[in-house]
């Protein structure tokens, strides 16, 4: 596919179907952007209202082109995009970008127009861009094959920086704002309405691509989520930072997406943790975007999380401190050779510490900046060096951005800066955007593009360390096979069990009691005290249909406790089939927690974790990750809910074992991943976790299968 | 003392002593910038040096002056300056401003040298700006009395800002960054050290001037937070908003503001509840604080939270809906009449609603925003107008701006617009920066300034419709009185519940026994079953000392108890002084809270209120304001606790009563407001709250009295 992708990303020669001589239509705009930036491949306008456009010979139909060219840009109506698409694929035309809208994204009609051009590209056996997009921009080799207002501009930086957009009218604007900071881009690339490729083929493109180092993305959804977690494992192996801004966070949001693109939106927060599971940089803000794919282009990864703050101003260190404590940061003590390097450069008028704070004392000397810069950022407990800068017009900003600029040659850390003051420092905010230094204005946006580059960082690093795991040892997949086939959509507690329990899963013990007498040899053979639980398919409330007994202590009272239970049993739920009575032990005490495996819209299974009570219920304090996982997702999961001290023994308790939750997440991914196709929903809960060392154990469980 | 502070502010004659011919340096620069921006009063340079300075006469010494001066502004090293301020008090000069640096800011012998100068300036009834500070500017009459970088520019913006800032470098800074936006500016003022006169004062002085609208405020730490509170009340009453950036929020950030200004830190928390409480409208990042004042600058008060979006784009529409749902504003739908009056002007291409997305439509049609604007701003369920632009250049996005601030015009209603796209559309930004249009380039804090002016306008209706509560109803103070000077300096729980009651704060019923035999008749009197507890002022962790007994059913489960946990106490504290055992009904079921009042170090008393358990344990899930507290601030400090659900009847529970809690957060801050002073820490924990319309109850409280 990528010779394909080729002949549409860098074409040796290029049809402008709809070409204009009148260069305020976009038929004659992306000419008039061809020829502005050099196209050196070969041009063939194509309208048979036209002999020639500005001396550029036309040709009357696709038909009648001279040669078998590389790719159409089609800029006509509608109504006459499905027949151009057929004279490309009759002309062996292999690849097009359609910037014609009124498909899908109309609704209705639409959708069933661009219906009618998929069939025609997969019958072509062509790949497509479009309909509906702003086009592309290949800025390694100046083809602008776009009508983008940011090709206005005199030029187009080049760089390391691939972007791929969802959107075409903030696409271009995210160029423009990228551009005016000169961050240089290898392609920019409008997906459109995705009729026929998507946001993921061009990702993937990009990773291959030797000119692009960071793939940056505007992204409203992704349609093939397989295809992308696959994408994004690739650039995590490659070390090439895929950042992105995915809008519809909010249920508002996403309604307003869903009008917009009529795409299938799946929940956020799954989209969240694939995106941390898969070591792609997720931004809050939309200037994020930008400055984020700024660092990553700019300089290497940094080795660790410690920032060292230089500065003259102290409300700017105490700020730059702030962020990063938020960040989850470090913000080290300097090593004692420098500490006693810079005590003899900076006399008594300054405390030398980490930050490292200048003072006024800078007006009156300011070329000392120089030396403090280049002994500060050797230090070796710092991996990224912070510089704050405020009220420093003119020439000496020029000198300040220079001393900066210098001190970055010669170490091989990360370097960024904020400039609290506006225009008249401008001078130094060029010299700064030319360099290796990342500059910023905002100090949140600073720190957080450090705290990307960090968690990247990590990414990577724990996916090049990565054991092989072991594979799951295999189950007995006919017996599993059997509890599928047996029960009914919704299995009974019982059945559940059975099946975690091939899969290793630490069950309580029990066993299914036809009669009181039964019953209580059961529980004879448990131990009292136990429970006694109604086992019915039909019953998934057991509570609430009074199916469930607690702590029965004797056989008289578990005797008595039986017939009451079916009794109540048959009350809230005459027609209900009841296969008799659970008997099982009561588990000791212990942290509960919930382990649950859904069906999301467009992700497919993702496993989920969260405390008991309160904090799935009211805060809504769960982690989540895709089926199947890591054992380093296991432990991400298990860490990143707020309420985790209450596992690492907050309140006087002892801690819990947080390795029985690890093992346990790990089991039910392979059970999820084993059985997807049949299962919509799995619920572990509670789960009751024991003090460390001594496990945890499933107390109740919910199976329903898949209707097919 | 306002026309003290009018002497400094905007003096009539000034002197600068330490003044040079060196333009590079302070006290050049003061000259300079003073000349430069034509101001028209009296200048005189002091320097024994000089005979004049460009030509302006200059005088040996404060005492040659030849007029009794407004204002001195003190350019002298750190060493001259007290003798400098003598000279001022000596001639009868009532204000100086000292920029020097070499105070407190170094730490022990600067702080003793400040503390000179406090003494000179008390005596000499002197009002004095700084020391360490970078100066004033009055905008309004072009008075430059500072050295910041930013009077580089050519020309100040003046306006209906006023700006202190604890920082003079971020000060400045900020100030740079504003006036490239055309904010305009009544003051800015640099407070520096505050030896004399500090942040607050300023801010009073802002408040009552009328060329001030809005106040903008760089904070590190307030000194006189009582006078602070009443300013923030006053500014509330004249509908004058105070916008704040409070630094330090962390523990790092607090860390290095303390070794920076030396200042006391109380807890940032509590700066967020006195904020709140005060309508001060607190922001989160940098950039925000020009932002959010430049919205109050403009526009009038929104009259609801209901937010229409116009847009061009669909990523846009997306984006701030995001935002909006993520800040609780409203996305209302549009009015009929609107709707049907849209529809006609954008037949088929665009749906007609709220976002509204013109879609790539305009491309062909830019002249139609112009129409659609004016429709869709007067729609009557609109209160704030956001428009989104993206990648619009040159000639079509100053017409796009144009339209914008021509519908401006013509409603009365804030009017915002991000604008996504980056230089190539510079010249649109000017016009909106110059009209009445807020301009932003991020979506996120465009909709976070319109989200704060919603809140301020909230705050203010509050205020202005508070209702005359009835002064709380008179105690029987000899009462009080006794339990104060009678108990230890931790009361028994027993004497605390009986202060409590005499506020009308309903506590279990209960009464204190010496033996087992009064103990029972007790018990008989209440009602079983009952608790016993150790009652002691040394012994405040009871259950830890095993001096709790819950749930005694009979008699002589209660005889067999008591000398159980009298011994129990004396094994765990042989020297405790027991004064007998409260007997104590059992309260049934309901939810458990927390009230607490303690003492910050900063603000003095706080009320706290949270929910039991791990909610204010491990979430720190609590809400806090200064005593006294209004019904007002009551009802929020419930509702914005972030397991408020859990009274409002979640998981199946009913209803609490809410309305017992606010009576019992008023009753708290009704006793801690009149015995302040001998209390340092008070806390009922638990209540128990019932039902709705069942009261609440007071479980166990802890009185800890002042010491003095």
């Amino acid at each position: 596919m990528n010779e394909t992708l080729n002949a549409l990303l860098a074409p040796k020669s290029i049809a402008v179907v709809g070409a204009s001589n009148d260069f305020s239509r976009i038929g004659g705009m992306l000419l008039k952007y061809l020829l502005k930036f050099g196209y050196r491949g070969k041009i063939y306008p194509v309208n048979p209202k036209y002999e020639d456009i500005d001396g550029i010979k036309c040709y009357s139909s696709i038909g009648n082109l001279p040669e078998r060219i590389d790719t159409a840009l089609i800029a006509l109506a509608a109504k006459l995009v499905p027949d151009s698409l057929r004279e490309c694929a009759q002309r062996g035309i292999k690849t097009a970008i359609v910037y014609s809208a009124g498909f899908a994204e109309t609704g209705g009609e639409g959708r069933r127009k661009q219906e009618e051009l998929r069939e025609i590209i997969r019958q072509g056996e062509m790949k497509v861009c479009g309909p509906n997009c702003i086009g592309i921009v290949n800025f390694t080799e100046d083809i602008a094959m776009s009508f983008s207002g940011f090709l206005e501009a005199d030029r187009l930086v080049s760089g390391n920086v691939g972007f791929v957009s969802e959107s075409g009218a903030l696409g271009g604007s995210i160029v423009n704002r990228a551009q005016d900071r000169n961050i240089g881009f290898s392609y920019f690339i409008s997906t459109g309405n995705e009729a026929d490729l998507d946001l993921t083929d061009f990702m993937a493109f990009l990773i291959d691509d030797p000119n692009t180092q960071v793939i940056m993305a505007y992204v409203e959804g992704i349609r093939d989520t397989r295809k992308f977690a696959k994408v994004a494992k690739r650039a995590l192996e490659l070390g090439k930072p895929i950042v992105v801004l995915k809008v519809g966070e909010t249920e508002g949001g996403k309604r307003v997406a869903a009008t917009h693109t009529g795409s299938l939106a799946g929940s956020d927060a799954v989209y969240s943790a694939v995106f941390k599971q898969y070591g792609v940089i997720r931004v809050e803000e939309y200037d994020d975007l930008i400055e984020t794919a700024m660092l990553f282009s700019k300089s290497k990864l940094p080795k660790g999380n410690r920032v060292g703050i230089l500065t003259g101003t102290g409300g700017g260190a105490i700020i730059l401190a702030d962020k990063i404590a938020k960040n989850g940061l470090g913000l080290p003590a300097l090593s004692q050779f420098t500490r006693e390097q810079l005590s003899q450069k900076v006399e008594s008028f300054a405390t030398v510490g980490n930050p490292m704070d200048l003072t006024g004392q800078l007006y009156s000397q300011p070329e000392m900046f120089k030396g403090v810069i280049q002994l500060f950022s050797q230090d070796e407990n710092i991996d990224v060096v912070a510089v704050a800068i405020s009220m420093v017009p003119g020439e000496r900003a020029r000198a300040r951005a220079h001393y900066i600029i210098d001190a970055a040659k010669t170490v091989d850390k990360p370097f960024v800066s904020w400039w609290a003051a506006g225009n008249l420092s401008e001078s130094a905010f060029g010299l700064l955007d030319e360099s290796k230094v990342s500059l910023f204005k905002s100090p949140e946006r600073c720190i957080k593009a450090v705290k990307s580059a960090v968690t990247y960082s990590q990414a990577r690093e724990r996916f090049l360390l990565k054991d092989k795991e072991p594979p799951p040892p295999p189950i007995d997949s006919d017996k599993a096979d059997t509890i599928f086939s047996t029960s009914e959509q919704t299995m009974t507690e019982h059945e559940a069990k059975l099946l975690l329990a091939l899969y290793g899963i630490p069950i309580t013990r029990e066993e299914v009691a036809t009669s009181a007498t039964q019953a209580a040899q059961i529980a004879e053979k448990i131990g009292y005290p136990v429970a006694l639980k109604v086992n019915s398919p039909q019953i998934t409330h057991k509570s609430e249909a009074g199916g469930i007994r607690l702590n029965l202590t004797s056989k008289s009272a578990l005797i008595k406790a039986y017939p009451e239970l079916l009794a109540n049993c048959q009350k809230y739920a005459p027609k209900a089939k009841i296969e008799g009575v659970l008997v099982q032990e009561m588990a000791k005490e212990g942290v509960e927690v919930i382990i649950g495996v859904s069906r999301d819209p467009q992700f497919g299974l993702v496993l989920m974790f969260g405390l008991g009570g309160i904090f799935v219920e009211i805060l809504r304090d769960v982690s989540m990750r895709l089926v199947p996982i890591t054992r380093r997702d296991a432990e991400e999961m298990v860490r990143e809910i707020k309420g985790y001290q209450i596992l690492t023994g907050a309140r006087g308790k002892p801690r819990a074992d947080i390795e029985a939750i690890i093992d346990l997440l790990l089991k039910v991914s392979n059970l999820a991943s084993d059985w997807g196709d049949s299962i919509s929903e799995l619920d572990l809960n509670p789960v009751v976790v024991f003090e460390d060392g001594q496990g945890a154990k499933v107390l109740d469980a919910l199976c329903v299968k898949r209707s097919n």
